[in-house]
């Protein structure tokens, strides 16, 4: 493999990559953290660079001025190297000028990004094609369904067939009216290739796909482009079951309650207003988005169908479903094409989901010969160890602390959002997304500020405040608090700041994780050290600082060339599953190969869990190379 | 291959047949013709016979009395020699005195028995399962839906599976309510096994299919069950569209004028009616109906399914779909199991239909070595010729008149028909079905009719009457008709005749088919010595007196022993695909593997019709061994 050599300007900074490597890749190898907000899909237009010289490859994208172009700017994400080059960085790329100015503090932001695109050929679940059939002659009088299927089977190389009978009544009409040129919309239904939607003429090119992942705090869509295996947009929202706990497991209990029908409406009324938001601000007309590829924890692939989730959490925690069959997505109430299909990704057990698996498509752990462990931190943290031999899965419930929420001034990772916190010389710097003025904090801030706290001895490995350690620390109602942003600097005219409940909330979580580690390692005979790879996978938008990770005692204290931070993997992983039939099939093996292990079944785990009660842990040597 | 001698008793004939024959096919190898109606499915319960000595096997027959099956009483169609027999056929079975008694009358009235079973392991297209599964526990806590799929995978060895959301939401429930223990009920939709039904408790044992048979002019029902693959009754009616012309092509105008809803609808309560009191008389409930296997003309399939049909009967003739994907039943407003399954069976063409691919696999033609002929006399006359290399079919109008339509006194073959017209010693005798007083004619004994009078001279090689042919001879509105039976014999006391009109729809209808023969053995360079099995096939009931087929032209003068009157095989073989999901597959290769003929396109058709416009037609030297 052909490598190139990148220098960026006025870092001065060399790099060299693989022949072909994004620009945006080659600037995270070189540790220049830069503005980008879309994960590298090309969306957001941030990542603005000037190439000055050597040769490039990379569409040209429209997110970029006539000006700019002409200029030599290219978006990094999608600006691929074929030569050596030499790249300007315009200030407004930067991600902030302290951050850039002061490399330590972003030594470990280092964001992988997940490869959608695979080598196969792309065969994403529902295609459309354009059929310029021969009109019927004496010599060739099949019938227009049999003249359709046999022309669909050769260009798909598919078997079976399926087609409602509503379409088959129309074929006639829309074959004769068009000159026997019609675009088949045809999406995978198990082994069978279901004809969903026949049009007159060639419409082929308005296939579009929304990416779900439906988290118990945040629910996330992509729209994408079935053709082009692009992602056109991308947009979050909470969930708004939200009212009915904070927990999936109160949720339930509410579904027990009232019936799962409350349950189901909010979170397929979510589903539909992401999905709306990015049709409109993309100009797409909701009937050409024709399937919807769905991946999050059980309980919400129970809820998305409306199915009876009550044996999950009594033993033998039994679900009804892990690999629901493709439905039309209509039948739950998702407003996409009325034929469009609703794909629920296959997960493992009722605490183990299809996030997960998703996660392991993703990280491709399953295809590894080293141990790999994948550590997914969201409302439950779950946990995936294992190689190509074998595969373990647990989940430990950490509350939603590290996405911003149970956080008094916590936010979904969006504009305003405190997203870094870091110091220099001792003072206490942030960003925000968007560089305006704070809103709150939202999860990787969340975490920064608690090392920050740590780290400057204001809060103790307890996670009290010490007494006098800063003059910012306030008492409110009778709680301690630290203010990071006074009410005159924010952007919602309110104080944003972190409490000792809000630090107790992020401690119980990382704990709840760490503790499960532990316990799925010792049930293994490993140790931390076996560890070859490790995985970090979260919503914590693009920026996960690992040292504040590990200050904290989140993840442990590995080599940090053995750490990567990979992002919302359930996204990813949907993605991959979406673009690639054979990838959706393989996540249906990886859910057969992995096994569930029961956390509550463990003895030991509240003794570990305790144990990981303290900044960073009760046994300070594991985390030896850290500063605090 | 073991053989028995069969000793019939009061005839004192003894006929050699291969050991495991049933007493009903010895019967017929002996030529002696019993009562029977149902075509020996064992259900009409009148082919009586006496065991006097010898051996036997087969189960005994529910239509019997307790002091019949003491007095060695048994069904001649569900009992087998297993050693040789000495049987006494009482008199109450034979089809008539005079039939019995006249040998030469009834010597090639030969039914072969479709062998319904065929060696291969019974697959119904629907099946039901009885599972017993474990109760999750911890160490095995497969959600609901998982386990309950990898459990039929694993007895039905299928692949695909599909449930749909409301069987899923049920599952929970009914698997707690029933201890684990549940009846699935699975039908084969393409290559995916679909779950319809999930029941409590173990209802395996209730699990029937209809088959039917959707002819232009008669639609006949079998009730079947899908377990035992016996036939448990049998019932037919004319169909009612009847009202919207007798022929295919005056339908069709129909529904292009108002739309195709209403002769759906008509074909479509037919067989509800059909159904309702099939279920009625033998106690079965319609929910335990999982299945309907319909067999038809293409027109037929496409008023069932309510599918456009505008463009069979314009060049290039092509229909809507001739293989549609099996539907819920209830979706064209059929009234079985409301998930209950529809299969429509693969067809050819416009004009050559499922009830022809059907006869291609119940006679398998297909399998054959030698060059075969298989005629399906009815509304249309379809023929097929090949053998396993090739196989060519073509479709003519033939007119509903060897069906007893379109003849003033035609009906259809119940009770009270007169299937069977012969002479001795110069006078003309009749038997009825049900051996009572005559109704009406139905297409066996039009034939026979026709035939009779011909040899009789009553009637010239034209049609017309003789003057002063027979004094039953009388003139109506001035049309002549010949009386079989008097008004004061009747059971309608209105009289029994054929008039001259009558007479030319049955010479035009047999020389619609005769001529389609010759038309495609010259296209195949061939001439009808080449035919080595020729297959009658029709709605005839039990009986056709070939001789008299022969008489009249209807079927060519070949050697008697390449003769075989082979039935409903449009019934015979849905019933085979219906029970051996192979068989079904099988059809689908046959529809591709068969070439239509067009007749329409051949210039010389009508030369042919025109010829055989005679009794038996102009070329009299092709039938030199008829005695007319």
């Amino acid at each position: 493999m052909t490598e190139c050599s990148i220098t960026f300007w006025p870092q001065n900074k060399t790099v060299r990559v693989k022949k072909g490597s994004s620009l945006l890749e080659a600037a995270y190898k070189a540790n220049i953290t830069i503005n980008n907000v879309c994960g590298g899909d090309g969306i957001c237009g941030r990542c603005k660079m000037i190439v000055k010289s050597g040769n490039i490859s990379g569409e040209v994208s429209g997110r970029l001025t006539r000006e700019e172009i002409k200029g030599g700017y290219v978006l990094a994400c999608s600006t691929f190297a074929v030569s050596d080059l030499d790249i300007e960085i315009p200030k407004e790329t930067w991600a902030s000028e302290k951050v850039v100015a002061d490399e330590d503090a972003v030594r470990f932001r280092n964001l992988k990004l997940i490869p959608y695109r695979k080598n196969y050929a792309p065969s994403p679940l529902v295609r459309k094609v354009y059929l310029k059939l021969d009109p019927p002659s004496l010599a060739n009088n099949t019938a227009d369904h049999e003249r359709v299927c046999d022309e669909i089977r050769r260009r798909l190389n598919v078997n079976s067939m399926q087609m409602g009978l509503k379409i088959i009544k129309a074929l006639p009409q829309v074959l004769r009216e068009n000159d026997y040129c019609i675009t088949a919309t045809v999406g995978l239904r198990r082994d069978i290739a279901e004809i969903m939607t026949i049009e007159g003429g060639d419409t082929s090119d308005t296939n579009y796909m929304a990416v779900v992942d439906m988290g118990t705090t945040t629910i996330v869509a992509h729209l994408v482009d079935a053709n082009t295996l692009n992602t056109v947009d991308a947009e979050a929202c909470f969930n708004s079951q939200w009212v009915y706990g904070r927990e999936v497991t109160a949720r339930m209990i509410a579904a027990e309650k009232r019936g799962c029908e409350d349950l189901q409406r909010h979170l397929v009324e979510d589903i539909n207003q992401l999905i709306r938001n990015l049709a409109r601000a993309n100009k797409i007309n909701l009937k050409d988005i024709n399937a919807v590829v769905a991946a999050g924890n059980t309980a919400m692939g129970h809820f998305l169908l409306g199915l009876p989730i009550e044996n999950i959490r009594r033993r033998p925690y039994v679900p009804t479903s892990v690999e629901p069959p493709p439905l039309r997505a209509a039948e739950v109430g998702i407003q996409i094409n009325p034929r469009g299909l609703l794909y629920s990704l296959p997960g493992i057990s009722g605490w183990v989901g299809s996030d997960i698996t998703a996660g392991i498509l993703a990280t491709e752990i399953y295809e590894k010969d080293e141990i790999c462990l994948l550590v997914d931190i969201g409302t439950n943290g779950e946990i995936v160890m294992g190689n190509k031999d074998w595969l373990v899965a647990c989940s430990a419930s950490a509350g939603p602390a590290l996405e911003g929420a149970s956080v008094e001034c916590g936010m979904r990772a969006e504009t305003g959002a405190i997203e870094s916190v870091y110091t220099k010389n001792g003072t206490i710097y942030f960003d925000t997304i968007g560089s305006g003025k704070a809103k709150g904090l939202c999860g990787s801030g969340i975490i920064d500020l608690v090392s920050v706290l740590l780290e400057q001895k204001i809060i103790n490995r307890s996670g009290k405040f010490n007494e006098n350690g800063s003059d910012r620390i306030q008492t409110v109602d009778g709680i301690k608090r630290f203010v990071l942003v006074d009410k005159n600097d924010s952007a919602t005219k309110a104080s944003v700041f972190i409490n000792e409940t809000d630090i107790e909330n992020v401690i119980v979580a990382k704990a709840a994780i760490f503790a499960a580690m532990k316990i799925i390692l010792e049930r293994l005979n490993l140790k931390f050290s076996d560890i070859r790879h490790l995985y970090i996978a979260g919503a914590f938008g693009n920026y996960l600082d690992i040292e504040h990770a590990i200050n904290i005692g989140l993840i442990p204290d590995l080599p940090r060339d053995r750490i990567e931070f990979v992002g919302n993997t359930s996204i990813a992983g949907a993605k991959i599953a979406a673009f690639y039939q054979e990838a959706f099939y393989k996540i249906a093996e990886i859910r057969k190969n992995t096994t569930h292990y029961d956390l509550m079944g463990a003895d030991d785990y509240i003794e570990e869990f305790q144990k990981a009660m303290f900044l960073p842990h009760t046994d300070i040597e594991q985390f030896h190379t850290t500063g605090v």
